[in-house]
């Protein structure tokens, strides 16, 4: 399958055509491209030091020439073609492959670990050298391991795991062994989480990398992250396939790994949206699954270690705390296709993570769930929640999903659920009840400043108000209240759809799920159609509203992204005539410019039930296929 | 199978001898054994009234003569046979049925719901009038839906559910329709949580109420509840079985009525051991099962409504709100049997519970993990620690289980795991963190006061300190920490266990559990024996240490209450020498009295995993089968 689904117009010829930035980017571009341009300061020195230490553990063979720095810095993608351009034929076909063809050539042995490996290092080295993602490079090792594999795989007749030999990415939130863990703190910089004398120090493994070793993957590279994407080390983080515009955050250095193809699947975390708006904004899968489905043990904000001083933030836009767990901190999969997803989701669950995570429910990959989607499937769908409405490639994407699956026989009806904002709402009340003191130790720990995107949230460049115990409850009562609503509102779908028509089980027709195997209810939908964001991509700093997707964690619903088409400014156009409905919306409204989001990634949201993982991916298989099929790719 | 396994002794000659309570008790009883003896009040008023109007709904031909009711006053034990002499031979026979014998005859439609309805609530009409256990009577709305259940059953020739005419009690904080919900308060007499003037008195019902009707069973009345249970409505409540002990908190009139078998089961809700109390109290079995398997939605303590004005309490020994999620309240069942308890939970999650209510997990029924559970299972034993030694009854009771677990094949290790205290010191700072000032106000609902048993953690009987969420979450790592210590050190057992000694899959014997299946660690422990309480019940206002049983609650994991014995004063002796290791050591074995103990039910804990509900129950099976094999029964 292919990464992403073009629209077959003109509007691609054109976009090469078009590749070059507008002379405007310079005017707006809040940083320079590669490291902050603060004035000189100790953290800068050390920011700068781990800037060139990283850049020197890429061979000089993967080093591009400057000419193609140039080149690259002057254009609007350095996605896709450009990158490819740039490999041997050998690195391009094999870093264009999906996870489950790579896993069966490396485990039938007609591919070895090291040669895989060393393929995706290869990308990954050129894509962060045209795009600046890496936080932490581990070429080395990873071949190392890759060789060990190999060798244990010719020993043995059989690879090591289902994921033999998988070259992985994750975001710098994860601890990996001989590996910094910055989170984007220049004070974690060389130290376990900003503690530099800790016998823990590039030792310890968060929870999931232990399990995703087990099966045979290899990290080779850990990724940038933060505020959209921002930090004091690697600076603003540009979208590789539109680099006028943001990754998005907090996972924006694996969004853009996997646009580039530098790993063959990576590794993000999610409490309000920062798996999924990184995988839109740069084109990619993503899944991020309910709360408890894969391990977040040792991750730095999940779990409290004996010689760690206080708790640790990570995700974005907004701060919190591990200790908060009315609405947990997710690890999600970033990659080029579902089936990518889905294999890896597969072989984690077969790890058995909840006998190591207490966290983590015992619930095994369930294939009846994936078995039962086949037929006609119910969709709800929803191109505008009432409040911010979508810029024009966003609402043309989830229009083609739309036509695609009422194409396919499939039903598409209207979703009027639970309102968003308030789920939005909830979720603020919640992730910033401890006022977010954790950033403020971490960046004292180096003297660095808050980053920018943050400030507004911290008036005065300090810890926000502190909710107590009985304010924090008083919230948590409306999300339960809330998660109550909006599941009945699901359920009340059954009285519209045609599938729900009958109250008979067996006529509920071919996708027997967990919402339809009860006997007592019509067939509600099986999944919603939405927006991740109102814009493909964004302009730094042009986000106003994350309700659409920030409400999938409240409710604590799968939720996949599927990216669609790019942004096109000759069938992009704005109504003229378009009156917002309120302040937001026209901000919105008012950020969008077809020339600068031409070429940026559009995606969609699919949410499915909580805990429904299995379903929903082969949901998000019918969706491409659709999509595939209806405009005959 | 029997209701509790008797020491095969002369004891049970010597009980039948001394039933008669000794004259020492009036001294020590705090209260009059109905109702409370307060200078009268407005909310006596209403109290006084509330028990006329419950005790007016018991027709006329169950009542029992004064001349019976004074000779229960005079007696130890009003359970068992005294209460079974007072009953007609049919209802005799029929209340003597567990669950799944009842559920085959009202199937095959050899019983009609109506007799056995009839005989249910003529024998909990008894039991009240003995054991003053009931906040709420529907006796008659009881076989109103026993004729409609008949009526159905006529019509269509097959039963209404799995539960089809089953007649259960609910403890106070269930809303079942028709019925009061006062959680003990006078101020929530009829009304909705407080709210005298609401539309939904007497019609809400919570969850797990609307799901347990939908499977035909039928709430008959509703069980007396909070700390120790006490409370300004009913008064002190007395353990039916030794009218001067306590029957437990906070769901001790549902242990009391699963005691005098009122109901064929019973409901109680567990933050910290409230299940588990009661039901080692009074001699009954019942399963707390992990968050998220069965459902809390719509319990008074469990989610806001839109009339509400504030949170709701009900937990002891320590207060807790609704919006308190870090360790959640979870629903949990008492009976006379391990084999009632499985079928019940099998019902009810055959009815899809986690539809409706979000915050179930979608986990059915596994009969897989069930069926692995047969040959030799390994168990860790803790029979002291190191904290408060259990009184004799106790130890008694632990080695008679340890004693008939080895003589059936099965291995015993000691468990020497993380300190409970620990967890009791995370429990109570998490769930005191709001100061539990819900209870005061709805205190205020009346003007009753507290009652005496919560006086001690409120000085000046006002709200304690309210933490605020960076202190909240401080305690919510340290709850994230000991729980994979927890984990940890049990799965470290498998290096203890002869069932561990391999390290490979097929040699790990037959229990395949989710423990075991994964092939990465040799087989840890099945289950764990260990005290619920270090006294067979208590003398009221004696019970020091809770940490045998919140720590499951801590951890959340599955734990059963096996009754084992009774505590018998001839050989239940006290080793003079012994040394208290501390303090609370020093009050728990002073207040020790083999007199005063005597005919006490004496239970152990079986403490399993997380989530594995069904394997722990084929474990309690295992338990209660060896039991009852070696003692000869």
């Amino acid at each position: 399958m292919q990464l992403l689904v073009y629209l077959p117009s003109i509007a691609s010829l054109l976009f090469c055509l078009n590749h070059l930035l507008p002379p405007v980017i310079k005017s707006w571009v809040p940083f320079s491209p590669f490291g902050p341009s603060h004035a000189s300061a100790p953290w800068q020195d050390v920011a700068a030091e781990k800037r060139r230490r990283d850049m020197a553990k890429i061979p000089s063979e993967w080093r591009l020439p400057q000419k193609v720095i140039d080149e690259a810095g002057q254009r609007r993608s350095v996605a896709d073609e450009f990158i490819e351009s740039l490999l041997d034929p050998d690195s391009r076909f094999l870093t264009g492959l999906e996870v489950p063809a790579l896993m069966e050539m490396t485990a039938n042995g007609s591919l070895t670990a090291v040669r895989l490996t060393t393929a995706f290092c290869k990308r990954a080295a050129y894509a962060h050298q045209l795009n600046h993602n890496l936080l932490e490079i581990g070429f080395d090792s990873a071949i190392e391991q890759a060789k060990s594999l190999d060798v244990f795989r010719e020993v043995h007749h059989r690879p090591a795991g289902p994921l033999h030999g998988l070259p992985i990415t994750m975001k710098d939130q994860f601890h990996v062994k001989g590996m910094d863990t910055t989170m984007g703190y220049v004070g974690w910089i060389d130290s376990f989480e900003g503690n530099k004398s800790s016998e823990r120090k590039h030792r310890d493994e968060s929870e999931i990398v232990r399990k995703l070793r087990s099966l045979g993957a290899i990290v080779i590279a850990k990724t940038t992250l933060f505020g959209e994407t921002n930090n004091n080390i690697l600076g603003y983080h540009w979208n590789p396939r539109n680099q006028q515009l943001s990754s998005g955050g907090s996972s924006g250095g694996e969004g853009a790994m996997q646009a580039l193809r530098g790993s063959a699947l990576g590794f993000g975390s999610d409490i309000g949206g920062s798996v999924s708006m990184p995988a839109a904004f740069n084109g990619v899968f993503s899944i991020k699954p309910s709360v408890g489905r894969l391990p977040t043990l040792d991750m730095p904000n999940s779990v409290s270690m004996p010689d760690s001083k206080s708790r640790r933030f990570c995700n974005l836009p907004i701060a919190l705390s591990p200790g908060q767990i009315n609405i947990p901190t997710v690890a999600g999969i970033l990659g080029p296709s579902i089936a990518s997803l889905r294999y890896t989701m597969e072989a984690l669950l077969f790890s058995e993570p909840w006998l190591t995570d207490p966290a983590v429910l015992p619930i095994p990959w369930r294939k009846s769930l994936e078995a039962d989607c086949v037929g006609k499937l119910s969709f709800a769908f929803m191109d505008f929640d009432g409040v911010v409405r979508p810029h024009p490639p966003i609402t043309r994407a989830l229009n083609m999903v739309k036509d695609a699956l009422q194409a396919a026989g499939h039903e598409v009806i209207p979703w009027d659920g639970p309102s968003h904002a308030q789920a939005l709402a909830i979720h603020a009340a919640i992730t910033s009840a401890d006022g977010s003191y954790d950033v403020f130790e971490q960046l004292k720990l180096s003297g660095e400043p808050l980053i920018p995107q943050l400030a507004p949230d911290f008036p005065g460049s300090k810890p926000g108000p502190v909710k107590n115990a009985i304010e924090v409850e008083e919230v948590v009562l409306k999300l339960k209240k809330y998660r109550v609503d909006y599941r009945n509102y699901w359920l009340s779908t059954a009285n519209c759809t045609m599938t729900g028509k009958s109250n008979s089980v067996s006529k509920f027709g071919p996708c027997q799920s967990l919402l339809t195997s009860s006997g007592f209810l019509g067939r509600p939908i099986d999944a919603v159609i939405l927006p991740v964001v109102p814009s493909a991509a964004v302009i730094p700093g042009k986000l106003f509203h994350y309700d659409y997707i920030a409400s999938a964690n409240v409710v604590d619903y799968t939720t996949l992204v599927v990216p669609v088409t790019r942004a096109d400014r000759s069938i992009d156009i704005p109504d003229p005539n378009y009156v917002p409905v309120g302040e937001v919306d026209k901000k919105n409204w008012e950020a969008y410019d077809a020339g600068i989001y031409h070429g940026a990634p559009a995606a969609v949201q699919v949410l499915g039930g909580r805990l429904e993982e299995e379903k929903l991916l082969a949901i998000g298989q019918v969706v491409t296929e659709a999509l595939k099929k209806y405009y005959n790719f």
